[in-house]
């Protein structure tokens, strides 16, 4: 049932004992969004349990509460209210079967499957996090540095450090608030852009093999399973490619496990969701992904056959 | 003579024709600057010319009005008022010879050397173009597209797109207004990414380089005269070094001649300034530079001994 923010308000209002949580393979959104509810819950004197189903990247170690986020374990969690930020109900692993208890979603994606029993969606914030601060207004909360700092940060990262296109000036002014309320940029923006210097490395020696195609337009990453054994991460390796000025497709392609590639595309233009769809994967017209069932150089050429039809 | 931010908006309004300029080697805050000024004023009914006494890099294409800007040539420029942005009387190259007018300074640069006729100084501005962003509202000129693009630019480029210390409540609000106005953060900030393929390959093959000591405390990039010559830019090279984790002074020393090292360094609280300072150099605690006259292994064991020291 869809509600709205006074009335989501009102169900947190109410509860006495509330979990709150968010999507696997978490980012800062569903970080961001799921401390800075719980410190805004504190604050109104509620019980409050932050639960994720998986692993917390130690790049969010800075985050301010972020040690009382548990995995859900056996026993079964007693709450009058259950929260799910920045997600569907599919996608928050073992806390629903754990915690049986009403579901209020919170969320700003539009593929939200809105099978929760009360659900606050906006498709027009860039994050869930810019949810979460209209939330604090409408229980009339102050955030304090703590809960501003996780509301920034999650504004922060799914708008790319406020570079993407779903970047208003809604997102800004919010941005504004949490900076008086003590969020720091520079601290949130060194802390997420940290790396180890094996990773610095491990960039710099992938981004040396990006092949051009296409007189430039097509470029590409291609990361033989070898090579992605050796990997701590590939994350940000695609925006590595997509600043190269003539290029109209990004490609990333990692050979997870030999046989079985992974795809990323981002385009300036040109609708990747299509190319992505057309190997049983989806997105959106400027960001796209899929996986192909192919040793890396199969896969290879059968998605450029793609994308050069496509530029 | 210091003013107020209306008295400079006065002059601006009394002037017919006005030339406008910014420092040599122009950054996004003195282009971005230069060219809202000259839209505002274009709004006023003005007379407006943009003098720049060097090369506009290729970055900047993007920026409404970039094509006005010239270089003085050997003529005389006939003025009412010439207009100073984010820089002091000293690093405008030929334009003030070229232009005898009475001169209007509008800087946030703490270190301007106060000597224009009239200056408008504020340092708590992260940008001059925010500046400018005050001055269209004393002057009750609604900034269109063009300009907004221009002052979100400036905006943007000098607080490392709101990730520095100095992005404060105002700059974010600010720009709030200019993405109402019509600025598009993504078009700015894909435009300002854009590197050649050659760049990129550039600043793999470099960044593949760096060399760790002190525990990791101190990373440094070392480039030996033969490399230089063949890059295109550093320009973000330093970044690439000081997201390091372990690093508390990140290092991008250059041999742009042989026997000739210039030097920048960032540090997270360790004071860089004073290193430089040894070796002649200068700037912040956090982002300081220097140049050493020595071939380049000579250079770096002089300034790793000191930077040694420090950490």
């Amino acid at each position: 049932m869809r509600i709205s923010l006074q009335e989501a308000a009102d169900k947190l209002r109410e509860a006495g004992r509330i979990v709150v949580t968010a999507h696997v393979n978490p980012d800062g959104d569903a970080l961001g969004s799921s401390l800075a509810l719980y410190h805004l819950l504190q604050k109104l004197g509620k019980t409050v349990q932050v639960l994720i189903d998986d692993d917390i990247p130690d790049a969010f170690g800075f985050l301010p509460g972020i040690e009382v986020i548990a995995k859900p374990d056996e026993e079964k969690y007693q709450a009058d209210l259950l929260v799910l930020l920045d997600v569907s109900m599919d996608r928050v692993g073992r806390v629903i079967e754990r915690c049986p208890a009403p579901i209020l979603n919170i969320d700003h994606h539009i593929t939200n499957d809105e099978k929760a029993d009360y659900l606050y969606l906006d498709a027009d914030r860039a994050a869930t996090a810019e949810i979460v601060y209209q939330l604090a207004g409408a229980l009339q909360v102050v955030p304090d540095k703590a809960a501003a700092t996780c509301i920034y940060t999650g504004m922060s990262t799914d708008t790319g450090n406020f570079r993407y296109s779903n970047t208003t000036p809604f997102t800004m002014r919010a941005a504004a608030d949490m900076i008086e309320a003590g969020a720091e940029p520079h601290v949130v923006s060194e802390a997420l852009e940290k790396r180890s210097f094996k990773e610095v490395q491990d960039r710099a020696r992938a981004m040396q093999t990006i092949e051009v195609c296409a007189d430039g337009k097509i470029a590409g990453l291609y990361i033989g399973n070898d090579l992605y054994e050796t990997l701590d991460t590939t994350e940000g390796f695609i925006d590595g490619v997509r600043i190269i000025d003539t290029v109209r497709v990004a490609i990333l392609m990692k050979e997870v496990e030999p046989g079985k590639c992974r795809v990323s595309m981002r385009s300036k233009g040109v609708d990747v969701s299509s190319i992505a769809a057309s190997f049983g994967g989806g997105g959106h017209i400027r960001a796209a992904g899929c996986t192909i069932e192919e040793p890396l150089a199969a896969a290879k050429a059968k998605l450029l056959a793609a994308v050069e039809k496509a530029v």
